[in-house]
């Protein structure tokens, strides 16, 4: 982007005319696509035959977003400019629509809608119409990376977009509704991390129409001063655009443009050229027009436009109401059809030469197809990070620390299409030593105390859940990778962010002209097990669990036990494409059971025995000990050796589970095992005791349909936890040695009598336990000190 | 609240010390929690066997939190108030807890902690120590209605344990950290709805430490004017307490509390004795001070007070090094113990005084405590506002409608202590009756188009749904009532919110000072199968699943299948106290099913067999159709019908489930049936075709212990979804009256065979369907006229 080569500020009158009849077009074909089965340029008179039966979709936002985007065209086009349009208020659809197929886009991607009268009205036909296209700027919209369903992601997800993307203009209109969301709402801070020399621009645009569903919104209502005061309090120069005349509307839009895009232009300079390291006030604008713009003003004596009644379809149950229908007609042909669609009803010349060529469209900038960018990561050989684990059990090992320096080695590669993401607690998840590579991005002033901030680092820490989601999703969802980092518990808090980002990758799957993008990859660390400094509200692993319910089919889940199976998961991950890869992992010491050469071999099986801590020597075992996640990978190793000491003949298998999909039967999942192998590996009738980091119930779910089904006992997270040992927080929840070991002895018939001394001891083992931390505030040290022993 | 009595702002050289020396003892009342396990007086030299062997705790919030509470405790007793504090960083409990330790609250409800020196050990000894207390704000703390473990709702609580409180003052800490998240960068606005005479006043006081965990906040680090300009932004009177030096800091904090509380009197006089409207811009404290304040300076050569080392335990490592050791006795020792207690123990009589007494005291308002208010709603009869069915399925009705009328009934008897709550959803879910009896708040300026606004209405809406959530936890906290209606799909957007609040629930109910609050009451509508306008992103009925996973015992799972039921369920719940009741109906026009009569017992058994509707005439059954949610209600009904006309000897028997709990082992859920009764009305043997409204799955898992639980076929959501016909809708999922049939022909024996006709015709129904409702948009009108008809 350089400087506006022009200081013009208002249109001539043949632009001016032009501009409002290409937005009359847009207009035109919004209301056309809500309403109309056929007809399309209206050349005969509208009977409620061309009309559909059931009308859909939402009038009121619609009128303001072509708006914008028609005067984003022209300002595209005099400055050649790379320009993302996000529409906050996804249920736009009908203008985002509109506008891509008058640039040429839509019929380019979908060449049966071609342009032309036939095209018009299968435009028309299929909006929000069975066998058609969504009501929101779905996958299917060409130039959108955000559907605006659920509201309140637009301006996170504009700032993930203009990340290392130096020469792209982000434009993302934001609802005023919208705005009262807490993900918007906190939003507004991006600009503190945007750094003017490497990223792009975002250009909000507060759209002001008033009104929300049926009130009218906070900021709507607000006085001019105190909603400026606001927007310069959230770091930005607004600028304003308000009115209701379409003439007087388009000159100020057409300045406020210019001028915007000269304050961009300006504070990019002085980042690139002048090398001037500060944050600078972006502008912003703020776009007050009335809810329904252009619409009808009144219907059944009641006002419409600029009201809340505005906000879906104006005019309804036109079958019991000839004068609705007469106002619709009314209403498209004051759009003047005939004016702006020739007699085949393509797009007047004079009009369609409005819209930019190619990729300068913003249907169709590669930025809004991110797979279009095909850069894979660069990574070094995750092997080279491991840890030396001369044998099982023998070292300690913090997981994420050693993932820490392969981030670290990703990141030194990859410097501008990877970055890594956390609300604060990528040191205290122990990935610090990414930090040798790429400080954390920092626009505002330092302090001598500071460490490792730096602006243009590329770690980004934001209290907010929502914003390292967001800014992930945009980040991925515009063809770059990366890693959000984040406590197991509060990854709730943007549940409904990542089920919504799982459903546009399963829709996008199916769309032919959408590339894969990177995954979203989500490490949870400080899981439920080892919350010492916090208690209850901090111990929770149930998104797994929503994750697998809402969208198996995008969804990955590993549990890698140990600091080498997790570099091997993660280096897997981030060259996928299309999921969303949910890892667990520990950041607390823990002993480390697998070499670099078995911990790849085991994360490419994704679960497997594990013949060095069984007893069975390959024979039938009487007990099957299966474990998942890294604690209770942990627990059973350390209730095989209770047993193997107690029980020496004792056929124990033990089975670890990295890949949780593949539990799943083949047919439901394509990680799943063949049902033989997994018959072969857990048996159909030994006894199965699982230990699970989560939810026990999931595991049930998963095997359901395998053999061994009946035979299955898991122990995982039954809710109990507080502020205790962390040996403390398996008693309580059975899942920890001598419970497993207890279930065993019961489960195992020929034990049932013979270990009754046995269970005994381990009773008394719990007793004391439960006696020494309460005492003492901490774990007794035989647990604690516990080491494997090769037999 | 009435107006200041004395104009004084400065404290005198005595009260300086004494609060400067009431402070210093809840710092190491603070810094005993985290770290002494003896020697809670320092009257030996300390050693290692004095330390706690774990160290977790949160220092650096901590000294801020002190001061706060100890600076309020003056404003009290010289005001005479009633205050709520609302500690945002609750993982500053050693803080709150030393201050309703040192005003004698926790002795008198917890008395085996008493004042004195045991009293002392004992409480430093139980904080995050196993079986003694978390280390967050949790319901085990007096005066808390805010775990502050999940950060980013305090303000959003503070707000509603306000409203119609119009004699509290609640005083809300903000983390500098916790201002970045989403939901508190929301929360803001809530002064937009906070009515100045008939709701109480919230004082936010921003914590600007500097640091969230390692790295510093944006909001500490923005210029003093961008700060100042986002706050009046925010329409707050910003007014500054800044420093480190605490002689100074508490002439500058005593000085403004006593202007804040001016303003504050002022403004409700304003609006209480002169009766003016406006919505006044209320004034906050920035508290700017250093993080980890009065704690080590420098530990192993690094500062720690004032930069991010202080957000945990600065001094760690003790039994490594003395020198840390030392350092920790140096440190306790700074607040000069010996002054503060004393020989028993006792905080000395003239600082005790310092501390309001009885129910001023804040860890005693019995606010904060809201099931000591014990005010039942005043309910209307439920089955007035009913709809006359004089036979199943013979009138039409719209669920949530009729519910809307109801709770104008409720409202109207329950001014003050009863909200409703939406995301601008009210209207759209067909509530609207209830505007009747009150309006929505609005406290800005109106026009003249505006509909049921007004500056005390007591319908709350805001485009967010953590607000709704949040500021009904903190109403209900504080022991009134509501309910808050939410498009099913976007519940997701707070999960962690409502399962922390069912956490919170779970806990109370064992702490034996906690009385019963309301219970939290939503309403999911709009729900997946009826997205009419909508797609994909808006049909999730997720939420579910997700409670139940979390909180089994706290929660409560309605899906009544029409208006008359639904009324009954509310009733239910508006009745009871403790739980998360989760009510999904559908707002849309559907056949009716139950009179009042009926409908109350069929609510009052949970689940039943519809004798009307079945064919096995008390008989053994071929098959017996369950199902749960009114539109599969609805698709098996039309497949009875189908079923009824094809194979008239048939027997079927249909059950409706309202109390998804009922499903579940009467070991598992106080609502579970026993295996007898469920045996009785679902058979051990005939096969079981559930149409349910969610993800199968879970009817799976909560039927899994039950003896029929093999022959159970359910369809329900498998995720399909998009923008098309209602009908059409079940179709993809296999959920319609086709299907349904289908699965019967294919599940009873003799209709294997015999009902190959009938197969064969409705499939041949699927495919018309199919193809109707692409040529049309409309669903087959067969399918969308079909009635109900008395066999
Ligand atoms: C998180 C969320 N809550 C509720 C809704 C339901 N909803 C759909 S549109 C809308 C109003 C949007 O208002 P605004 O952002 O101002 O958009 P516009 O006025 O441009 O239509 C609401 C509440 C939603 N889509 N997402
Ligand atoms: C939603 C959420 N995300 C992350 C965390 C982890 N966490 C605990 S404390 C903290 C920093 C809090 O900073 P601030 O609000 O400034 O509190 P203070 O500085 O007073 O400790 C973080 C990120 C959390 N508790 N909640
Ligand atoms: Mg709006
Ligand atoms: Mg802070």
């Amino acid at each position: 982007m350089t400087a506006p080569t022009t200081s013009r500020s208002t249109l001539s009158p043949t632009e001016l005319q032009h501009l409002d009849a290409y937005w009359r077009a847009a207009n035109y074909l919004s209301v056309g696509q809500i309403y109309l089965l056929a007809n399309p340029l209206l050349r005969e008179p509208l009977t409620l035959k061309h009309v559909k039966p059931r009308l859909l979709g939402h009038w009121g936002t619609t009128p303001g977003l072509n708006f914008i985007y028609v005067h984003l065209n022209r300002l595209i086009k005099e400055h050649d400019l790379s320009v993302l349009y996000v529409a906050g208020p996804g249920h736009g659809a009908p203008g985002v629509v509109a506008n891509v197929y008058l640039e040429g886009s839509y019929s380019e991607l979908y060449p049966d809608i071609g342009l032309g009268e036939d095209g018009l009205r299968k435009l028309f036909r299929q909006f929000s119409f069975p066998g058609g296209i969504p009501s929101h700027a779905a996958p299917q919209t060409p130039g959108s990376i955000h559907e605006g369903g659920e509201l309140g992601f637009s301006l996170t997800h504009a700032y993930g977009a203009a990340f290392d993307h130096p020469e792209l203009l982000v434009a993302c209109v934001i609802g005023d509704g919208e705005a009262e969301t807490g993900p918007l709402a906190a939003s507004w801070h991006g600009n503190k991390f945007l750094n003017a020399r490497t990223d792009g621009a975002v250009l909000p645009i507060l759209h002001l129409n008033g009104y929300k569903i049926a009130n009218p919104t906070v900021l709507a209502r607000l006085s001019h001063a105190e909603l400026d005061t606001l927007l310069r309090g959230y770091g930005h120069t607004p600028y304003y655009v308000e009115g209701d005349e379409p003439v007087l509307m388009h000159q100020q839009m057409a300045r406020t443009l210019e001028q915007v895009y000269a304050d961009i232009a300006a504070i990019q300079r002085r980042a690139r050229v002048d090398g001037v390291q500060e944050r600078p006030a972006w502008p912003m604008i703020v776009l007050r027009s009335p809810k329904g713009w252009t619409g009808p003003k009144v219907v059944d004596g009641l006002p419409v436009e600029g009201t809340w009644r505005a906000h879906q379809v104006p005019l309804a149950g036109l079958s019991d109401s000839p004068e609705h229908l007469r106002q619709l007609e009314e209403w498209l042909l004051s759009y003047r059809p005939e004016e702006l669609f020739d007699e085949a009803g393509m797009l007047r010349p004079e009009l369609a030469a409005l819209a930019p060529s190619g990729e300068r469209r913003m249907g169709m900038n590669p930025v809004s197809n991110g797979g279009l960018l095909p850069r894979d990561l660069d990574l070094p050989d995750f092997r080279d990070y491991g840890l030396a684990v001369p044998q099982p059990g023998a070292v300690d090992g913090e997981a994420t620390r050693v993932l820490g320096t392969f981030l670290k080695g990703v990141m030194e590669r990859n410097m501008n299409i990877f970055r890594l993401f956390g609300p604060d607690e990528t040191a205290s998840n122990r990935l610090d030593g990414v930090y040798a590579a790429s400080g954390k991005t920092w626009e505002e002033p330092q302090l001598s105390t500071d460490l490792h901030l730096s602006p243009d680092g590329r770690v980004m820490e934001v209290l907010s859940e929502h914003l390292c989601e967001g800014w992930l999703e945009g980040y991925t969802l515009t063809g770059r990778h990366g890693l959000f980092s984040c406590y197991e518990a509060f990854i709730h808090v943007v549940d409904s962010m990542v089920g919504q980002h799982a459903k546009w990758l399963g829709t996008s799957r199916e769309i032919p002209w959408r590339r894969p993008v990177p995954s979203l990859n989500i490490l949870l660390t400080s899981h439920v097990w080892r919350q010492d400094h916090n208690g209850s509200s901090h111990q929770d692993p149930g998104f797994i669990d929503l994750m697998v319910n809402k969208a198996p089919a995008v969804v990955r889940v590993y549990l890698p036990p140990d600091a080498n199976t997790l570099l091997s998961v993660t280096d897997h991950c981030l060259r996928s494409r299309e999921y969303v890869n949910v890892i667990v992992a520990g950041k607390q010491p823990e002993l480390q059971w697998l070499n670099m050469a078995d911990a790849a071999k085991h994360c490419a099986d994704g679960l497997g025995v594990w013949a060095w801590a069984s007893t069975d020597r390959g024979d039938t075992p009487d007990v099957v000990m299966a474990c998942a996640g890294d604690v209770p990978t942990l627990e059973t190793l350390a209730a095989v050796s209770l047993l193997r000491e107690a029980f020496p003949d004792l056929k124990i298998r033990v089975v670890n589970v990295v890949d949780l999909m593949t539990l799943q039967p083949q047919i439901e999942h394509p990680h799943g095992l063949s049902d033989a192998a997994f018959d072969e590996i857990f048996t159909t009738d030994a006894p199965i005791i699982f230990a699970y980091h989560g939810y026990p119930w999931l595991i049930h779910r998963l095997t359901y349909r395998r053999a061994g089904h009946r035979n299955l006992h898991v122990h995982g997270y039954k809710g109990e936890g507080t502020t205790t040992t962390p040996f403390d927080m398996t008693v309580l929840n059975d899942l920890d040695r001598f419970h497993l070991a207890l279930d065993v002895i019961n489960r195992v018939p020929h034990l049932k009598e013979a270990g009754t001394d046995v269970r005994q001891q381990l009773l008394a083992k719990l007793a004391e336990h439960h006696a020494y931390v309460r005492a003492t505030g901490d774990d007794l040290p035989d647990v604690k000190n516990w080491r494997w022993a090769e037999d």
